[in-house]
């Protein structure tokens, strides 16, 4: 049974494209053994066939032609490596034609993965995505597979390599956000128009997939709620440290008695917490399942090889099915709709820093605020004051974020309040 | 296609047992779904009948004959969780009666698994042992399948929790080993008998198997050097925390080009790495593959229900195999026989702490007795001398563990030397 040879097409020969060819060359024999065939990577689809490349491939294989890749009968398996929402034809036209998909492709996935997803089951393939989310590190077998026998109760993820590296920059050396996002994009872990990444984008498609697969749930991505990383301040990273925590851009994905819980935001992260040493561009995935516990699984996001290894492994899994001629069941189709909590019922506990005026009352007027919506103060730091200004930060135990709300609007009502500098959410536990 | 109902059978109703059973029961539905088939425990063995339990189980399905579930034709998988390896007569059986096995005995897999998986693969069946190594942290599955598309290099596991809970209590609280025995034996992560864990065997028996699926290798469980923590001082743990480092005991799997090098030792750990974070009862493999880099899967490595969590991760696969009707193959059988490097032949750091008489030309003869070696050193730290006698605690840089040996031979021939209290081996990457 099987096939003594199995024929693959690349769409797309970029950075990850190319991490696959390297991966499929410098580890030729333990790839054909795990998968028990040849694989061949039948032909390439590239914008330009003259351009210079950083890996060596056979002219002959390259084509501007999508279609022939697409219609060609031989092919069973098509790697989608040109990234963004237009490759959803190509995903489209591969399933048709009764091929494989494997992709790197998070907004895709994110986006349109449950009608895609859908499609394959009807046509008895499957769509093999690993490398959509955190590079090389196993996030999706792992929640499909080997968590499978727990409820998943909550995932906090640290998924975006270019804020994590920022934000590392900022704590460990004491650099500011602006010199930080400059050191990342000369390093390579920001691109020159990194908005997507700072503004939470990024991660808000990535915990897209990742809520999914662990809440059995269809995520619309506008359910998500978003926030960003621009407005962060050393001196916040600074006060952090001193009560204890560190600050990571974080994907919290949790289901409550009430519903889903998604959202991407920063928020202060305990020091002894172990998503706290996550450090530089590595991601990480922190999962608490009922029976499990809490489980981390940790790596390099991005880049070349390691993506290029997730996109390899799932490769691995399609010819193993193929050559076993099984029609192993689209799992994520059994998905349902489930409602999305707002954040304002959710409980957290918040970071506050603030100026006020340095005369009496000042204080008493905060605490009141809080007090008066039922918010209790869990630390507080005042240094000593200058030119008549006091620099306050407080830390509050865990409230409906409703509530807070409320003692904010209260505080910035107050006179003697200057300015309200920042909010933050923090982690507990 | 496939069947209605598949039915299991279940040796022992332990720690791991009660587990996987309240696991079956509280995530009924979920299990069901991601099985695609009712799934029912049909007799369970136990040596006492009579005996309370932790867990509900109707006592109509327990039985004390081995013989009425190994013979049972209605049963498709049988779940061991007896251990030792005694239970090797009812995993043969089971699998020559044409049944899957799923088991957490790692003692069994180590030392017997290459024949027991020959038996499977001869039968076309399989055995899934992911809780046989890290309790309820996916690893099995990931090194052979999401990591498959990597020549793994290097695995550094922290897989006893046991001394790993013992370390994190001297290391952070300043106990005593013995005292954080006590504690950790009063608090269920120490045996009355530790002697396996402390001495590094159960440390040794699960890297045998992480080893075996990251190298593609048999391994013989005794090529592995394995070296416990009991003569662990407090005082090196503090000399360790100034220069930077924690001292944990790792379980180490290397593919040099002059072959494999296992061994199980307490080591040196740089506060950055990590695996330093990875405190008390918890374990965390770090694995270096030549196209992924650096990954780590961290969590619980034992307890009833992430061990269960495991066990009922692979009933779901089993389950799914079953239906699909797929000889979804042994992987483990393409296994070859590679060469162990032995120890002195690698290279390494070392810390050394030692008393040396307060005197002119102590020092300078350490230090030629290192140099006459070519063996460099790193760090020094020597305290003011009490009574005629000072302390010196020095790391060197990586040099060939045979070149630190002969050094440290002539040392204890020097006279100026009163004392060698401990050498151990320090991970500078």
């Amino acid at each position: 049974m099987g096939k003594d040879i199995v024929k693959v097409g690349l769409l797309g020969l970029g950075t990850v494209g190319s991490g696959v060819m390297k991966i499929m060359e410098m580890n030729k024999e333990q790839v054909r053994s795990r998968a028990g065939t040849e694989i061949e990577v039948k032909k390439i689809l590239v914008r330009d066939r003259e351009k210079p490349r950083e890996v060596k491939v056979d002219p002959s294989l390259l084509t501007t032609q999508a279609a022939e890749i697409l219609e060609d009968a031989e092919i069973d398996v098509v790697i989608e490596l040109v990234g963004g929402l237009g490759a959803k034809d190509y995903v489209e036209a591969a399933l048709r034609r009764g091929k494989y998909v494997i992709t790197a492709n998070k907004d895709l996935m994110a986006t349109a993965g449950a009608s895609l997803l859908q499609l394959a089951r009807d046509k008895g393939r499957n769509i093999y995505y690993e490398a959509s989310v955190g590079g090389g590190i196993p996030l999706i077998r792992p929640l499909k597979h080997s968590l499978g026998a727990n409820r998943i109760l909550r995932l906090i993820g640290i998924i975006n390599g270019t804020t994590n590296y920022i934000l590392t920059r900022m704590d460990l050396e004491g650099m500011e956000f602006a010199e930080a996002l400059r050191e990342a994009q000369a390093r390579g872990f920001a691109e020159q128009d990194p908005s997507n990444d700072l503004e939470g984008r990024d991660a808000a498609y990535k915990l897209c997939i990742l809520a999914g697969l662990a809440f059995n749930s269809n995520i619309d991505f506008n359910s998500i709620h978003v926030e960003g990383i621009a407005n962060l301040s050393r001196r916040d990273l600074l006060y952090a440290r001193e009560l204890g925590f560190t600050i990571k851009l974080l994907a919290i994905g949790e289901e409550t008695d009430a519903g889903l819980a998604l959202r991407v935001h920063p928020a202060l992260v305990p020091l002894t917490h172990p998503l706290a040493g996550v450090l530089f561009e590595n991601n990480a995935l922190y999962v608490e399942g009922n029976a499990v516990g809490e489980v981390m699984f940790y790596g390099r996001g991005a880049g070349s090889l390691p993506t290029g290894s997730s996109v390899v492994a799932d490769l691995i899994e399609v010819v193993r099915s193929i050559n076993h001629q099984v029609e192993n069941g689209v799992m994520e189709s059994d998905f349902r709709d489930k409602k999305v909590v707002p954040l304002e019922e959710l409980n957290s506990a918040f970071y506050l820093r603030l100026q006020a005026q340095d005369q009496p009352g000042v204080f008493a007027g905060l605490a009141n605020a809080f007090s008066a919506e039922m918010v209790s103060l869990d630390m507080i730091i005042q240094k000593r004051s200058r030119e008549g200004r006091a620099e306050i930060v407080l830390v509050t135990h865990r409230e409906k974020e409703k509530n807070f709300n409320a003692a904010l609007a209260r505080i910035h009502k107050f006179p003697g309040i200057m300015a309200v500098n920042c909010v933050y959410r923090v982690i507990t536990s």
